[in-house]
């Protein structure tokens, strides 16, 4: 297996710095949009060969160093009783959000093996398919960035009733935020024993909150779910998108990667949180709308900036657009296999 | 006249810390939206009596210590020759976006006194019927800012061609950018002619870039508009919305105040900062949904964190939602006034 990833996740040596890029399962690519056209997004999640099958396909023609299993944050909260729908070219939908203590009362800590069953299926189909060739991510939502889409309803700018709950009614949040803590762990630990041979917290709502407010309400809880995880050794990666005002701090969670967007000189951000970790990141995803060879060079840019040494995994800032040619995507992966030998020798 | 404001803005002692709102001429006010349903957008910032009754409003109605001129910082792209549309529910759209040198080349520097006479006009009526109450602050987009719009033709999330340009032509980019700030420059001069007592740069999208971006293409020619500016006396605000990275750097560069969102620490922003220049915010805005108790529990936690003594002027870290109750933006302007005295005895 080409275990370059799980490698500088750990911070041993590697050859070269391995890459991969979240969203790669996506829209940029034709082949996932021919299978797109057959089915509907949740039905593709919900579909272990069709998760499969689209989980493989940006190894086989990007080249990345790891999948990522193709599903959604939100089927943790669908799992808990929301009714989830997914509008097109609007977002995710709850038709019933969570608003009151009688709501917050009536979810119920999911028992993935039974209710999210068909992620471990996609994960294990997806272990046979890729046949060792890279390690698999499993993932999941963070219990703030849940949490907001769940008392929103839907995505959103303001975060008006979620930021409202946090403000007016703490403890209810509190509350909420400990099922989802929980909800998550045993979600994780099921994707690990299902084969993920990582597993990433995604926290894309994290840099919506005051540095208080994350660190109380989003950070605690994130800390929870990695401090009492199970797991054999495989790496947690924890990506608060915008907290860089925190970043020593989920450093010291117990997390083996922190995960960087761009608008953080991975130089500072290194010498900020020390080598006690690994960092993931940190290339803008709007930078693969330019030509290949600015993107060799934001790519050298970034190297350059990390230095010598492993404990970097190559990524976007940020999921990739759907917009993004192909071409650009690779020549992206291309850059980081040709450019980083030198940073490893 | 209260002049807390342009004394805060100095560093000068105050009584109590100065407060106001951006966009506080803005739809959460029955008031305005009773003009608004009368004329459209653009038509009211064209027609100096209602572009002046609608800044007064909030000073009368919310007890703010500082007007802020009703405009849009899009109506310097229209002057230099981009026709501008304000798009019900979907925001501002250019028919014809800059995309080539072409279009860069073709782009005049307005003389204000001419394209831009109306909001001239609408300051000198405003500063007549504010007779000397509060200040009057004067602004302008940044260059980098204006510039995201013209080239990508609307708002955006990606700035997919506004990154493009920056990457691959970045001479071209640079030349659009020295165009806008000189620009800008004759437009913030003409305001203050016209009796702004102080201006604000709003840079709303200097945190979408890359820290090296962000010096390279944002704040430099922020920097170049400021140290050029004619001015006698009245203070300068530089507002970078995430910018956080930078906060050193923007602090000197000459402004005398350095807004703040609300991703970051008052603290630490003071005390990476020092005292060199004021601070203005940084109230998460969506906790003006929140009950009056709370919105005064988060004054008082940011009045806390700044300390004793002056240099502070109170604001949201971001414009205030169109939904939020009146009575909670009152209620954020007397907690204000009522908690901040007790710093500055």
């Amino acid at each position: 297996m080409n275990d370059l990833f799980l490698r500088a996740c750990k911070r041993q040596k590697v050859e070269r710095t391995p890459v991969w890029m979240m969203r790669q399962a996506g829209r940029y690519l034709p082949e996932y949009r021919a299978v797109r056209a057959k089915s509907d997004f949740l039905t593709m999640c919900k579909t272990p060969e069709l998760a499969a099958e689209v989980t493989v396909q940006p190894v086989d023609i990007i080249g990345v160093d790891a999948a990522i299993i193709f599903s959604d944050i939100l089927v943790i909260p669908e799992a808990m009783g929301l009714h989830l729908e997914m509008v097109e070219s609007k977002g995710p939908k709850f038709h019933n959000p969570v608003r009151t203590r009688e709501d917050v009362h009536s979810l119920k800590i999911p028992d993935p093996e039974k209710s999210l069953r068909y992620v471990m299926q996609a994960l294990e189909t997806t272990k046979h398919a890729l046949a060792g060739r890279v390690p698999l991510i499993g993932f999941s939502g963070s219990p703030w960035t849940l949490s907001a889409y769940m008392i929103e309803g839907s995505g959103g700018k303001e975060w008006k009733y979620a930021k409202r709950m946090m403000l007016d009614e703490p403890e209810l949040m509190k509350e909420l935020l400990g099922t989802l803590a929980e909800s998550v762990r045993l979600y994780l630990e099921a994707q690990l024993a299902a084969g993920a041979d990582a597993v990433q917290i995604f926290d894309t709502w994290g840099g919506v909150l005051t540095p208080d407010q994350y660190k109380r309400f989003s950070l605690e809880y994130i800390h929870q779910i990695v401090s009492k995880l199970h797991r054999n050794g495989q790496p947690v990666i924890v990506f608060s998108k915008g907290a860089n005002h925190s970043l020593k701090e989920i450093a010291d969670i117990g997390a083996d990667v922190v995960g960087l967007d761009w608008t953080i000189d991975i130089a500072d951000a290194k010498s900020v949180i020390g080598d006690k970790v690994a960092l993931q990141g940190n290339l803008d995803p709007s930078a693969l709308y330019s030509s290949p060879e600015s993107i060799r060079r934001e790519v050298k840019s970034i190297l350059q900036k990390y230095g010598k040494g492993t404990g970097h995994v190559f990524n976007l800032g940020h999921g990739i657009f759907p917009d993004v040619p192909v071409e650009h995507a690779q020549a992206f992966v291309r850059a980081v296999k040709e450019e980083s030998p030198q940073y490893h020798s």
